[in-house]
């Protein structure tokens, strides 16, 4: 198995557990946990092969879907043990986001396409599962949080494309690549790092109501 | 026609009808009740074809819109005569669940893919359109509601692959597998069938917030 | 540059601007900002080019994404001086539905599909950017607003279908069918255009509570 193949069911288990957390927050059963592990792990994957226009990697190799349910299941199992599964979810995405950043630039380019897609593929593949798993679940969505996110994926991809493009090897190139994406939101999770946001109000949404732009249900 | 288009049409009919109460309960007009009856109505099947990488079947077969448009304009001219909207749509979403479990493994299965990938699919077109239809209605998921739900759609893809691995008929087989379906996800509706669901509270969202893992908005 | 291509990206960048206006309004970084702007840019054509089963376009023209990164930098640095930047939101929106109603049914007419399918494209390009705009940032759905939206991208991609089938040369039809898609969604906006909405309240979810429909969380 390569590095790269590594770092794919790694993902894969990772992003797949963070979709099964969130069925236990949502007290569902064990099919639901699959369910909703299996959307989270190869949610991101399924887009990229679908825009790159390649075969969906889990029709061709169902040993993926597998690895969702493995998650599902150690998930439902193991979850009572934590103390805040809702801190575990942010850790094991920050770890999947890092894997998918990496996988999802790294495909786009043994495939032939430049670096503006191998970086887009690589950021779409490292979210889209999550935005899957919050929107389905009624999770807060992580995207929406105020800490470093989408910027972390971006530092995973274009780390790995820029290495690609000077030739290092795919190992170091996907280790160094993975770290740089993780440490950057790991940092936003334990340190709460930001890049600096908009900041001007505006009306909130009972003003605009008020002042009838959106009417009131 | 074959038993298997007519449980097509069937299940896009049904689940249309779906996404026009959704309409309803959002007193929209009638071209938004047929775009909602449509994205509903076609949405799993949509995903389905685009992942097994067949052409849509709905673009080769524009009569699956029609009956998408008629399902909505019956909703629209008759919905006032239902007691309760909410039941009803629970219910035709139940007949929906049930075919399209079924429609979902067979083309999989008629197209050459393994018995894996044909309950997947299976599950995926059962359940993708109700999925659209409460993410961009608002209404509240089925898929998160404590009864069976992804489990019907199992029993049905499971039954009708099972059945056609031991080359039983495509008509018996199809009829068997939606009455498997439907009548857990119908049991689940009428007694409120449940499987042991994942029980362990964890702190609540304003606990998450307390302790500064969601920041208020 | 033919006037479609204009379109193209004239639809790209308004519809990319009222991604990064809801980034704004979540105050978020400059790379979420980026993000939100591009799902909502090219959310739609990516849609409806993976429907037709063609190559995706910004995969083929990364220019297209230059455009997105473009608008989103340009709302960054200005949209504080807006007085509503949800209202702003609105009328890009606007805009884009009128050119992208055009666009979808142009692609599909060009690649030689028949008109139902054209007219179902134009709607779906020109609604599935905003409407995952929405889901993503949490913004109210624009869809599910009482006055006229689905109408007004029926409105324009019916217009350019049949003008184009009356041998109306393109530049010509894309602009009458453009304005004839704005002035509709333009006049629901300013004066509160709607089509008779179905009308009977039904139980609200309370009353589904209540009556035992809907559990409570």
């Amino acid at each position: 198995m390569t590095m790269i193949q590594l770092f794919n069911y790694a993902g894969i288990f990772v992003f797949a557990a963070t979709g099964a957390l969130a069925a236990s927050r949502r007290q569902l059963d064990i099919i639901a946990f699959v369910f909703l592990a299996a959307v989270t792990g190869i949610g991101g994957g399924t887009l990229r092969d679908l825009i790159l226009g390649v075969p969906v990697f889990w029709v061709k190799d169902p040993g993926n879907l597998m690895v969702c349910a493995a998650a599902a299941i150690l998930v439902y199992f193991s979850a009572n043990l934590l103390e805040s599964r809702y801190r575990v979810l942010l850790w094991l995405d920050a770890l999947g986001l890092a894997a998918y950043s990496v996988i999802g630039a790294a495909k786009s380019l043994a495939l032939g396409f430049d670096s503006t897609i191998a970086i887009v593929t690589g950021i779409m593949t490292a979210t889209f599962g999550g935005i899957l798993r919050d929107i389905i679940s009624g999770e807060p969505s992580v995207l929406m949080r105020r800490e470093i996110y989408v910027t972390a994926a971006l530092a995973g991809s274009v780390t790995y494309t820029v290495l690609h493009s000077v030739a290092v090897g795919p190992e170091v190139s996907a280790l160094v690549a993975a770290l740089a994406a993780f440490v950057v939101r790991g940092g936003a999770l334990y340190f709460g790092w930001a890049l600096p946001t908009y900041h001007k109000p505006g009306r909130t949404s009972e003003e605009l109501k008020r002042d009838g732009y959106i009417k009131s249900k």
